[in-house]
């Protein structure tokens, strides 16, 4: 797997925060970097050249659900995911664990795989590591995720410690499947192991060391947080991972995050990011600004002609204000939920892309105290 | 109101068939034309950007919605509706009588005007023909039409007798506030006339009769049909209208309609129209095509490579397969809302513009047989 790990070029550090150039087939991504999260192959309500607009180099997808519908062999049919979502830049895919945790009735957890029932029909899978790395490789993943298992943030040490030991076993499989599929030149894209260990900081260094025992690695996942444990474990934990996770490669820490938790993990050495946040919240009418969050449904903002954010360039602040998008909202409105997607993704993207500047020009820290003391007052007048 | 009448130009004609051209302060509009509608101050879904990329000149927006939320106080501080939209083309507002009809419940119906209690919050109106003129002039309307009483396609005669008298006495009451408004240079843009009489030949004509007397109109709308009466009824009314109406006006077809309606409208010597058939089909999943309509959740459609309609350039059928349509509408995804809603408005955009050719290539009766044959054998195959 060596060679690969080559994609990756730091550009600049400043303090643990890095910049770097993630290389792929499908197009470059700058990092750190946002990605939008396209769950059942699109990203709500938005369109690719929306994406693009707004400067989007990479997205995620979600194996599970992909997998479940419309199925594999659609999406083979079609030439893998990219052909049929119209998105030709690089896609992310998790390996189905997580959603398969979280989303499916669960039958049985063995060192073989998990086998579940789908949330949808009640129809039953077995989900193996070899499953998840050819699923991945089908839909045409440029990075794919190995399948972990991902125990809840307050989990016990006993549970954590279990979960840690499947990780790892499951992740030598998925290499292994990944290298045999590689061989075959069926072109399996990058694959990323996940660390886990809960919110014990020995068993997190440990899931680091026994992951990168077992090879050379395109980039490293950090799973298991952000699911429930508080927030100041979730950044101790990335203090802990920090000085012993390879410098040469993209850290990604999944499922992260909020405006607030990017600029905290990218100070944390962290690279890359998705969360459903911007969409979801987007469509709750809720907005991300650079002086915090802006329920767009308030009263006070029906003769608002202020864009959300006046400092943002998205298609939604260009063009809309906030009286209009309040009335999008009050009166249930679909374009709505697409403006503030749209928004909310811009910003998040935006942000990765400043934090980015801010470290390649040397001034992170400020910038990042600067920012997060901006947000964090978090009150939106209107006067100015 | 002489001098407004030539802002139409007929470019040709092909049988009752025509071609023309409005020009408006905003914009040029080619007709026939199809206005797709934007009820809430938005056609849903969609931006003014999409509806430009597939050639929408002028849309339509609901006074009666517009006036209950967000009320013309923030309209007006918006600067009227283009700037609360974003959309600087022709706007043509209906004047909110149909909607007090069909939507909100009426209180009272008097010469005065209707009284009647929000569909939202129950909040109790007086909508008179002044009162109707002046919202319309609020919005900033290009084409605002009269206030009309519209009865049911199958209303018995003393019914549609008492609308049309009503409708003649409010029209005049219009025309006289409308050149207030216009005296006062609030520059109130063109006013429509509406010609009612249910489906009687007789009251259809002297509707017509009298509102022609009652002045020089710009144009002239043609109301009460496509609402419940028999398809050929409807077409009946527009053959017995046809003679008598104003050469040199274009003639506005409310509320219609699907596409075979249009072709037989045009025939007939209509020039506009608008529906909420195109938006309101793709959000149940149903798409206009050449070759008829289309489910697009159709199983059969779960693996189909091609576009919804190989001849339509709209972006959907440009970037998106009916498999992968499909699959956003099984898996409920908002984008196949608007991807549809988008396709089914360029279908009707392009269908008339298709028209406006046949017309000027003085070939509009065989291309209208040949394009209704084809529509009406109805079945997409998956063959070809």
């Amino acid at each position: 797997m060596s060679g690969v790990t080559g994609r990756f070029r730091i550009e600049g550090t400043d303090g643990r925060a890095r910049a770097g150039l993630l290389s792929l087939e499908r197009g470059d991504v700058p990092t750190p970097c946002f990605m939008p999260v396209g769950t059942q192959g699109t990203v709500k309500s938005l369109t690719p050249e929306d994406l693009q607009s707004i400067g989007s180099r990479i997205i995620l997808a979600n194996t599970y659900h992909l997998y479940l519908r419309p199925g594999t062999e659609v999406l083979a049919g079609a030439g893998g995911l990219h052909r049929f979502m119209h998105w030709d830049r690089p896609i992310l895919t998790d390996s189905g664990g997580f959603q398969v945790f979280s989303l499916a009735r669960i039958n049985r957890v063995e060192d073989e795989g998990v086998t579940f029932q789908s949330h949808i029909d009640g129809s039953r899978h077995l989900l193996t590591p070899e499953r998840a790395v050819e699923i991945q490789a089908v839909l045409g993943s440029d990075i794919m995720m190995a399948l972990d298992e991902c125990p809840a943030g307050q989990a016990d040490r006993p549970t954590a410690r279990e979960a840690l030991e499947r990780t790892v076993l499951w992740l030598e499989r998925c290499r292994t499947r990944h290298a045999e599929l590689e061989a075959e030149e069926r072109a399996p894209g990058l694959l990323f192991p996940i660390v886990q260990g809960a919110s014990y900081a020995d068993l997190r260094l440990e899931s680091l060391a026994r992951t990168v025992e077992l090879g050379e690695w395109a980039g490293l996942g950090i799973g298991g947080l952000s699911v429930g444990e508080a927030k100041d474990v979730t950044l101790e934990m990335l203090d802990v991972l920090e000085p012993e996770a390879p410098r040469e490669v993209p850290r990604y820490l999944m499922g992260v995050g909020y405006p607030e938790d990017i600029v905290e993990a990218v100070r944390r050495g962290v690279d890359m990011f998705d969360c459903v946040a911007p969409t979801r919240n987007g469509r709750n009418g809720t907005a991300f600004t650079r002086d915090g969050r802006l329920n767009v449904k308030r009263s006070d903002l029906a003769r608002d002609p202020r864009p959300l954010d006046p400092e943002c360039r998205c298609e939604c602040c260009r063009n809309y204000t906030r009286a209009y998008l309040r009335h999008l909202f009050v009166a249930d409105e679909l374009l709505g939920l697409r403006l503030l997607s749209l928004h909310n993704l811009a910003f998040l993207i935006d942000l990765a892309s400043d934090a980015r500047d801010a470290v390649l020009a040397s001034g992170f820290e400020a910038w990042a105290d600067a920012w997060l003391e901006r947000y964090r007052a978090g009150t939106v007048t209107l006067t100015g």
